[in-house]
């Protein structure tokens, strides 16, 4: 792998002090009222804080609060929009910023954000892809940025990551691993960025080779959804690849790695040939996709998802309950 | 990817006639009594079918039933050991071979097994590595012997892989994949040998980041197991990647890859670059895992984590009957 040349070093001048943030009964701003951000909005507000949405659009934001209304009626009380960024940012603890992901709105918004958010306050960008260090690297507020990246919606999937800049401060990422935890999500911390960061890089992965399965036809698309929804995403959804061959071998890893490492190898190398994903490909994979489910169709089923995905973790929560975790 | 130069070709001479072969009422034998071998026979059985288990450790054969028995007592009578492998197969219907995996011990088998079958009746191999064409070649049986590889363990993990060898009927095929599903397997057929299959190419690829992120630094196998385990495994255990990210964009996958396919490019290329897991790699993420989970509660933790599958698979089958599937 190319490894990134990101040098890791201190960020000039004195670090801000954020000596005293607190993750109980704060005031939070989400800035875009997308999809995320909505999310976002229900994950603060349900739990206790004050949550001031903001988003350039009125309708965006008028869809945020109906959104907390419709999902955690108890928790709309929380909510308040405004349309006026620097009311927004004026007495936030913490802001997540889940504006649209290009580079320019970025840096603009950042650069404004810099000039108006008090000394201690922490902005985590929801951004999937884009390292922050890219938009935050002049800024007076640069060691309290950082992504704090969500798998959508994040109030279903507790997993976060966050991927501080080279000047992040270690406080930032402490406080904002504490606020995350208080609100009930996973978060996990990289040591430096790396495009992809985790999650996608871990579905890249996978993704890769399910795409030159179907490209060399040795199956069907809807045979390697099978194989993951009724097969190895039944361990997944509870235990992680690691645990998985740890417990799959008498004595644990080690065993493991010894007895299919050498098989793990040649598959690796099997695999080492990136590809694109062209057009007669994906062309090929969508007539399939749209044969098992139409277009317009596709509505209906984000529906089905997102309460099955509910339901799934309801389920699962409650055998952690019951089965441990 | 090197391509497997296995040629597809019809086997010399006539194929064996399976006209009539069904899938009710039928007479199993189940060739090995581990722990895969163990699970198989309480699929068959659960569904109805007599099951002959036949191992050459009779205490291995007594675990099996014994097994069945304290998972679904009312099972338990259809299934008869023996420790004559002739007449375990005499009047086998269909056979799911479930011996060691190593390829002499499949090899001696086979060549006994091909003397002592009925000339209807089909061999599936349990091997989660093996392709059958290595140990089947010779036998005049040849035609009805294929790969039915699960994950472990089938009786509650519905998905089984399909893999024929060049000489594999198509008849074969077809019946076999009426069986499993008649069974309520969930069965996926490739069209022609690779290694690792479908699953454990899927597996590697996923795995192969693992190691890499925590060999490069970038975050602690825990995180990984997070990543996966709160994250992208919740999703994982009702859709498959394709209908993943199928959903993810308003118009479905042309656009997603659209979308997102340079940037997939990209991380592909940073991840062709195949890895040995080394020995102080594997040994320290052997200590991290030890630290979470000392080697003498290994076993309890496999408990564990057959009581959250079964668990989390009937909240699953639950989940379908309201929201659909």
């Amino acid at each position: 792998m190319r490894r990134l040349a990101v040098a890791v070093r201190q960020p000039p001048g004195p670090r801000t002090d954020t000596t005293g943030w607190k993750v109980k009964d704060m005031r939070t701003a989400i800035i875009g009222c997308g999809t995320v951000g909505s999310s976002w909005a229900l994950v603060f507000s349900r739990a206790g804080h004050d949550v001031a949405i903001y988003d350039k659009s009125a309708l965006a934001a008028e869809d945020t609060l109906r959104y907390v209304k419709a999902n955690q009626p108890e928790a709309a009380g929380r909510v308040s929009i405004t349309l006026d960024l620097e009311k927004a940012l004026a007495s936030a603890d913490y802001v997540q910023e889940s504006a649209p992901e290009r580079l320019p709105i970025k840096r603009e918004l950042y650069a404004t954000m810099d000039g108006l958010i008090g000394e201690k306050t922490i902005i985590g960008s929801s951004t999937s892809g884009i390292p922050s260090s890219s938009f935050t690297e002049k800024l007076a507020c640069r060691d309290r940025c950082l992504v704090v990246h969500p798998i959508n919606p994040p109030h279903l999937i507790p997993l976060v990551e966050l991927v501080p800049a080279p000047w992040t401060s270690p406080d930032t990422l402490r406080h904002v691993k504490d606020l995350m935890e208080s609100l009930g999500q996973q978060p996990i911390t990289l040591s430096r960025e790396i495009n992809g960061f985790v999650v996608n890089r871990l579905q890249s992965a996978l993704l890769g080779e399910a795409f030159r399965l179907v490209e060399d036809g040795i199956c069907l698309p809807g045979d390697i959804d099978k194989a993951v929804a009724d097969g190895l995403g039944l361990r997944w959804s509870f235990m992680g690849p690691f645990e998985t061959i740890d417990l799959n071998a008498a004595n644990g890893i080690s065993e493991y790695c010894a007895n299919l490492g050498p098989m793990y190898f040649g598959l690796a190398k099997e695999q080492a040939d990136p590809r694109e994903w062209g057009p007669e490909l994906v062309a090929g994979i969508e007539k399939k996709m749209r044969a098992a489910l139409p277009a317009s169709d596709l509505a209906k089923r984000r529906d089905w998802r997102d309460r099955f995905l509910e339901a799934i973790v309801k389920a699962k929560n409650s055998i952690r309950r019951d089965v441990g975790a």
